[in-house]
């Protein structure tokens, strides 16, 4: 028989109808000489009735069957009684009168009870990833994933955007992370790497004439794995020629917008706000703040250069900064013992060294440091720039601006989440533009791209490239949404002197770029266009859209922390033909392997 | 400055407005006081005037520009002298007056003339894909390839499939091609494999519940390259729940239609006309016909058991046939040299020892072997089953039957295309069905699935899995376009002794299929619902719609026959470091050097 609508689909208009449902048996109550059966498809669930008294045969069934059984109902939609009706179901009000069902196929009692998450650990879910899919939370993100997935199609081919694939098995580049290679049998010795993003594909795709080009795209980076990171990751690619960096980003909040709203039914308001990264840096302690709460980090550097507390003026003195937060009307949530211990330990993870503290109440600053400012210009400038008030908490940290930016900015993020000042219901974007071009990386001892060696440097900048590279900022921009970075882009160069004098800033000879990069600079010998664009990662934005905290809960089957499918149990040993066909030896260091 | 419209949409409605366009020149011709550019965009051509006596500045510039310098454009729309009106152009009756015109890239000399392909080489295409890519052509694949995966997604998602991503780095299983393989360097010695197909995973995702699920997925195989393979390709895979094989052929179908309506506008009469694998082979000599036109291999086995020409009859004495195609009115097309030599050799390469032939002419059947058959019944079999007028050439192959239809199939298409009898605008689908299950492979002396291990054996033949496997047929499906095998696809196996019973007929034992296949089977024990689908090879599709032979016309960046990018040169030698880290030696022997 045939199927003829899903179980969620049973309304009033199929009313005393025969339908045919096929579906898993998600509960079962057995009454005696009624059996309930809840039976559960994609689209949600509808109770069976099995009477002995309408249908011997189908009670008789009924009466076999358990959690997860694979079943065929042939039946007649009823309405319930009113007493029986359940408003948690959307077919709440009906049900279906059993003529005939037939087991499809049997399971097992489940490894775990569906529903009930926090009863299961992840290498169990990971195990039998099959089941903890058919989860509610599971249907749900992966379906609002596909939602997604489409909203963002829909968007960009009516604006004209050519969704263009771009190799897998391409080129091994040493800038960035770590590649995943692929040994090639055809030519002995060579690999292949899984390309990290499609960058230089897409600009040459501009070269090509392509103007708007688009793609949802698998990426690898062979890392250690972090909270929400995963071997393989999606990337919504978007590059776009004769544009400026405004024009693209109009683009991408129009994007953005429409997203939200096919989606997640949410309004967005345009335009997206805008932020220098030296802003947010200064004022939120982090290129991604979260502005779904304020706390700002305020500076008291100058108030602070001559004061009798010594910690503050010594670090002012030696170059550093004093900045400080007022967490509102959090003085009595938190003990001395739990700020000079808790808190203290927390900051240090940033590489701060202490955590000077003052608790504001009605006779005004209290704490062991409150003594230094008493009377002092130093009290008046806290309790007006940090806006203090009877019941506030102020937290300060004096050192290098980095480690005040890393350990305050932190701690604000912390603040949000215990102080409960985050609407959880509230999407909050924000652009980050005007970033650094370039990092100095102490380890390494040389200049690395804040994004990628293919960023714009700004106009005005471009003469500094060489002479004082770390004064030179780019045509680059991040969005960051509720905290998250969740994409980034920049305009690119386009112009071959000026892009060697880019890898030259970064420390690459004219063989190394040569040998790596040649392709493109040669392409830029032949009318490359000006152009920009922007990555997105697919997960990291699902994630929050679907309120989670791991993108393993928006992957259909994701790896776990140590970078292994816990269902195939990929990797695994390969057969020593494949090795000898790639001309490959595997040497274990038998000591690692204890 | 910002681009006001493409080239290509300049039209009546922006006579005598300023617009600002940008693009590459295309080409220059220079009238003394008057330079005429064609400037390019991916939208099209418009012609651009620059007269020193209304810009200086224009004329000037345009005085310097060359072939593919990128260039902005300011002027104003004007209209053509009816004289120099470009019918060839869709902007061909206006022309643009230049006010000013700035170079914004230059360009060198290009290695060769756009649009001009015949004097190219594929190496040098390769090199220069990015010029490559400029060319007509192979905008107009690109963009076809877009609409195409565009109309695919749009009908899909109306109809309910879910977009699920499957990973890349999984599990190697030995069964099918052979897999590219990528090295974990956290677990020393092991290797993912790139997936040859996401089959497992989708079939999981029908035990999750998700129901109509699609992906279009790079798919690997690290296969010896021939005339349309590539080490990685596009899928669009399919998979669907609780149907049976029709009702998936029809869902199918309707998408066909909908795709071939949406990108190249041509109606598809449905249903697609059915074929069983059985009537393929015996009338086509081929598992992929094409029905394009007609000419069928017709059976003079039992005509020819009897005949005094002993090749005929003693192959059938020894269990052979007798089959021989109609080349309608092609006897004056062929010389006895061309067939005996060209024809015959064309029959080698799929077997065939010998071939026969007979020209029809007013007097009857001429030629070396007609003496044979004179006045006797085979005469009077040919005549009526070839259905022989004057003119025909009927060309026979006795041999083994394999033998036979391999080569007369072939040939079949080679007639096709020598004489003439295919029209090329015409797209000629055809569901191939009823296949075998196994076929036996002679140098691994076992079965092995024609489709892949997953497929369901007709429900009437499963008892036969174990006792006589060469008799069981599936449900499966294959979809041919114009004699390419262009979709292929089954119900699936969802009971785990059945499944079991399939390895076992494949020569696994228990543990080999446990340890490759463990997972899959695990799952059939926790209520897997029957299921089924299908997977197109993208590429080739849109290979045939864009009426191209290779599907390196309707890939951005493929490989060339070596398997190499000879743009970015990948595959290449990674760093020492690298492969330390990999646990991996390359081990190349020095003689295979040379």
């Amino acid at each position: 028989m045939k199927r003829t609508t899903y179980c969620g689909f049973v309304n009033e208009e199929l009313l005393n109808e025969e339908i045919v449902l096929k579906g898993w048996i998600d509960n079962r109550r057995d009454l005696g000489g009624i059996i309930f059966l809840d039976l559960r498809d994609r689209e949600g669930i509808v109770q069976i009735m099995a009477d002995a008294d309408i249908s011997d045969q189908a009670w008789k069934v009924a009466d076999s069957l358990r959690s997860e059984y694979v079943v065929e109902v042939r039946g007649k939609v009823i309405k319930r009684d009113a007493e029986t009706v359940n408003p948690e179901l959307s077919t709440g009000e009906l049900e279906v009168e059993a003529v005939e069902i037939k087991i499809i196929n049997k399971s097992k009692a489940l490894p775990f009870v569906l529903n009930d998450s926090t009863t299961v650990s992840q290498e169990i879910r990971g195990h039998y990833r099959y089941l903890d899919l058919r989860q509610n939370k599971m249907q749900k993100n992966i379906l609002l994933r596909h939602r997604v997935t489409q909203a963002i199609r829909q968007y960009l081919d009516q604006d004209g955007f050519i969704d263009i694939e771009t190799p897998y098995l391409t080129k091994s580049t040493p800038e960035g992370a770590r590649d995943y290679v692929v040994p090639s049998r055809v030519h002995e010795g060579s690999f292949y790497a899984l390309p990290q993003s499609p960058q230089l594909f897409k600009q040459l795709l501009m070269s090509a004439g392509f103007d708007r080009y688009y793609q949802i795209v698998r990426c690898f980076r062979d890392e250690d794995l972090r909270g929400d990171r995963q071997p393989e990751f999606t990337q919504l690619d978007i590059e776009t020629t004769f544009m400026d960096d405004e024009e693209i980003q109009e683009i991408i909040e129009e994007l953005i917008a429409y997203v939200m709203k096919e989606s997640m039914g949410v309004e967005i308001e345009l335009p997206i706000q805008r932020m220098a990264y030296d802003d947010a840096i200064n004022i939120y302690g982090t290129d991604k703040p979260d502005l779904r709460f304020d706390m700002p980090l305020v500076d008291l550097t100058e108030d602070m250069a001559e004061t009798d507390f010594k910690v503050f003026s010594g670090t002012v003195e030696r170059g550093g900064i004093v900045k400080a937060i007022n967490a509102k009307g959090a003085a009595d949530a938190y003990t001395r013992k739990d700020i000079d211990e808790g808190l203290l330990d927390f900051v240090k993870i940033y590489g701060a060294k202490g955590l000077a503290w003052i608790k504001v109440d009605e006779s005004g600053l209290t704490g062991p440091i409150a003594k230094f400012f008493k009377d002092k210009p130093e009290e008046k400038a806290i309790v007006e720039k940090m806006e203090a008030e009877a019941g506030d908490l102020i937290l300060f940290v004096a050192d290098e601006a980095e480690v005040v930016h890393d350990a305050l900015g932190h701690l604000r993020n912390r603040f949000g989440k215990e102080l409960g000042l985050i609407d959880n219901s509230v999407f909050k974007f924000v652009w980050v533009v005007d970033w650094p071009l370039l990092e100095y990386d102490e380890d390494e001892k040389r200049y690395v791209a804040a994004h990628h060696p293919f960023t714009m440097p700004k106009e005005e900048d471009v003469d500094k490239l060489v002479s004082a590279p770390e004064e030179v900022y780019a045509d680059a921009y991040d969005i960051v949404l509720n905290g998250y970075e969740i994409g980034g882009g920049s305009l690119r160069i386009y112009q071959r002197e000026l892009q060697e004098n880019m890898f030259k800033a970064l420390g690459f000879s004219v063989e190394e770029y040569e040998e790596q990069f040649g392709f493109l600079l040669e392409a830029m010998d032949y009318g490359f266009p000006p152009h920009g664009g922007i990555a997105f990662g697919l997960d990291r934005l699902v994630m929050i859209l679907a309120g989670e905290e791991n993108i393993r809960e928006v992957i259909a089957f994701p790896k776990n922390s140590s970078a292994m499918d816990p269902m195939t149990k990929a990797p695994s040993p390969v057969s020593d033909r494949q090795l000898e066909e790639l001309s490959l030896y595997v040497d274990i260091d038998e000591e690692e392997q204890d």
